[in-house]
C-alpha cells in the first residue's frame, strides 16, 4: 500500500528523462551580469528568448543552484549579453564555479548607469526586471530592454552566433545551414 | 513641449533594434499542440527553455498575434515537440499562416489523454501549465512535464537538432562545433 502510494507520487518524467530532452534542444548562449549593490556577478545561461518586440521584452530562468541568482533577483537592471562564437571565453568564464569571474579588469567595465558588462560582446541589451515568476527551482524573469549596444544600429554584420548543444559549443554559419 | 513628452514616452530600444539583436541569437526549435475542446492548433516556437529539472517545468513565450495562443492559454496540458532536423517540415507546416495545419492526417495523433501530437518527433513532453506571466505583447508560460515520449527512455542517439537563425533553419553537428 504504501508502495503505491509512493509510486503515484513520483513524477511521470524522471529529471534524467527531462535533462536528457533538454541536452537535444539547442540554445543561443547568453551572460547576464548585474550589481545589487555588493559586487558585480555573471552568470552564463542558454534561456534567454525574445517574448515581445513592442515592448521590447526579453526574458530568461535562473536557477536556485546559481550564486548569482540573488543578486540578479535583487538588482532593478541587468545586462544581457548575446555573445557570438569568438565570444566563447566569456561563456566558459561566467560558467564556471568557484572563480573571481571579474578578476581579469581588462575584460568588463561599467555602463554609464553602473551596471557591469564585458565589453567584448558585440550585442548586449541593458533592460529593467518587469515581472518574475517561480517554476520548480528557478525563477523566470521578463526585463524591458532600455539600451542596447551601438553595434546594434550599425550596418556592420554581426558575428556568427553561438550556440550550447549537448555539452558542447557550436558555432552557425554556412555550413550548419539546412 | 509636447514634443519633449513625446520624445521620453518612446523606448530606449527600438522594435527594429530589438528584433535585429534577437534576429543573431539562435533559438532550438520546437513546435506546441494543444486542444481546448475546439480543434487541434499547432505553433512553431523557438522559446521553450528548461527552468527546472527537478520537479521538470519548462516555459515558452507565446504572442498575442498568433492564432494558437488563446487555445494554448485556454488548454490544461500542451504537448512540446523538441524537433531535429529531419523534422523541419513539421516546423515548416506550423509557422504557416492561413493553412490547415492538422489537414493531413497521416502526420500527427492524439495521445491516449487526449492531445494532439505529430507522430515523427522523436521528442516530446507532454505538460500541465502550472503558471503564466504578461510580457508586453505575449504570455509566458510555465509548463510541469508530465509524461515523455518514449525514445527519451531508450538508449539511441537523438537526430541532430533543428536551429533557427536569421531566418534560416541551421542543424547542428559535428561540423558546427567549436
Amino acid at each position: 500500500m504504501s508502495l503505491s502510494i509512493t509510486q503515484s507520487l513520483e513524477p511521470a518524467v524522471t529529471a534524467d528523462e527531462f535533462k536528457a530532452a533538454f541536452r537535444n534542444h539547442p540554445g543561443g548562449v547568453a551572460v547576464i551580469t548585474a550589481d545589487a549593490g555588493n559586487g558585480p556577478v555573471g552568470l552564463t545561461a542558454t534561456s534567454v528568448i525574445s517574448a515581445s518586440a513592442e515592448p521590447p521584452i526579453l526574458a530568461f530562468s535562473v536557477s536556485e543552484f546559481s550564486s548569482s541568482t540573488p543578486t540578479i533577483l535583487a538588482a532593478d537592471t541587468v545586462v544581457v549579453h548575446l555573445l557570438g562564437a569568438d565570444q566563447v571565453d566569456i561563456a566558459k568564464l561566467c560558467a564556471t564555479s568557484g572563480i573571481d569571474r571579474f578578476a581579469d579588469t581588462s575584460l568588463w567595465s561599467r555602463l554609464e548607469s553602473g551596471e557591469p558588462y564585458f565589453v567584448q560582446a558585440q550585442t548586449w541589451i541593458r533592460g529593467r526586471i518587469i515581472n518574475s515568476m517561480a517554476a520548480g527551482g528557478s525563477t523566470i524573469v521578463a526585463v524591458e530592454a532600455l539600451q542596447a549596444s551601438p553595434a546594434l544600429s550599425s550596418e556592420a554584420a554581426p558575428a556568427d552566433p553561438l550556440v550550447y548543444h549537448n555539452r558542447t559549443w557550436h558555432v552557425l554559419g554556412d555550413a550548419s545551414q539546412i
